[in-house]
């Protein structure tokens, strides 16, 4: 048996995210349909976290094991040929036994794409259209509070309800513009269903002066359930790439 | 009675081209309907010409004529608040009573994309994917064939026996590299229907070394019907902008 780890990008537009659905299409399902088609029979994949509906990914990454005596080259390969257009396997390689794609990650990178600029109809599934005036130092400053380690149960969804806890860490967050486009980057060693929506949300009232750092705070720092409630829609956001030590 | 202008972007995805048609979704029956909620009864728009199903627009251009007294900005923002979310327009102006989209035309310029990098599924919609090794400069040096009047009759559709004529001219072809994508840009009095695919097409071919000029001098030259066969989709086709005298 070998283990083969595998990078892969996807257009989330036509998928209803990526975990695998009894009657929708999802990204998962279409990687286990390729799966068996080359195996022959069922074979399973790990991904290393779900993304919702409509978000997409530059550097997903799953795992899956095979006795077929094929290399990486040739996984990758016969995955591109079979998968459908809007998915493609970057690589594949063999791993070690032992790594499994969502327990051997040590860091996610996330991306949020907003667009501060003229309405733009081919963007439409692939940016985040804002049309108010954004004060972006503002939002660098506040965006600082969300570094480091925190308990992020008011930044996810409600049904996060069976996590075991809301403490992550938010390694880096840098905030650019370039031609109108506004990308917040993320960095940190896991991410909460909802978590990158909600706090660009925040971060854009504060940017157009609705809010101050204040709400921040107190959602961060409160003991209670205070959920915040701004949240952007899925498609300005990508999952850039998830990290692992070499 | 006015006469208004419009500037119109779309996306080409989700419509079966340009023109309006009786079941299928198209961009003008997107907008005529649009026009009619506005107006309260049907009003007619008068687009520069087609383009296909798939194919984008930066800048399209229409014509309608309206007794309401609405000035461009108040149609513009009214066109942007019913239109579906794959249209968008870009600018409304009150024009002299004469001004026709198609016949006041005096140049049309179309943008034709190719990635000649890694598959990317985000872009799938987008450009052009295309796999082999490219000369960039022998396909200048082809391009220069094509300027100037010409008859297109085996670059265009079978389709096109309506035509009067297939003369065209071609003012300027410029094709440039970055980041793995060619853009092939085209300036013509006018195109007829598959004309700018058909015309990459065939320097594509030339580009990866499988014809050479003289396939193109004798399809121009030729006196007889011997149309090119290499077209090459749609996805890769943005109509830029259509120009008039000011």
């Amino acid at each position: 048996m070998k283990n083969f780890k595998v990078i892969v990008s996807y257009n989330g537009v036509n998928f209803n995210g990526y975990q695998k659905q009894d009657k929708l299409r999802s990204v998962q399902g279409e990687i286990e349909r390729v799966l068996k088609e080359i195996h022959g029979y069922e074979v399973k994949s790990f991904g290393s976290g779900r993304t919702d509906k409509g978000v997409h990914a530059l550097g997903q990454v799953f795992n899956f094991e095979s006795n077929l005596k094929m290399t990486g080259e040739q996984f990758k390969r016969a995955f591109n040929s079979l998968l459908a257009k809007d998915i493609y396997v970057k690589d594949v390689k063999e791993v070690m036994m032992s790594f499994h794609a969502r327990y051997s990650s040590v860091s996610k990178e996330y991306r949020y794409l907003v667009n501060v600029g003229e309405y733009d109809p081919l963007m439409k599934d692939y940016v985040y259209q804002y049309n108010r005036e954004l004060d972006l130092f503002r939002m660098i400053e506040a965006s600082k509070l969300f570094l480091g380690e925190h308990d992020f149960k008011n930044f996810c969804a409600s049904e996060e309800e069976k996590v075991k806890d809301y403490i992550r860490s938010i390694y880096n967050i840098d905030i650019n513009k370039e031609n109108n486009i506004i990308a917040f980057n993320f960095k940190g060693n896991g991410f909460l269903r909802y978590m990158v929506r909600m706090i660009v949300g925040v971060l854009l009232e504060i940017g157009k002066g609705f809010k101050d750092e204040s709400f921040i705070k107190e959602r961060l720092d409160s003991k209670e359930l205070k959920r915040s409630n701004y949240k952007v829609d899925a498609c300005g956001l990508y999952l850039v790439c998830v990290n692992y030590e070499e």
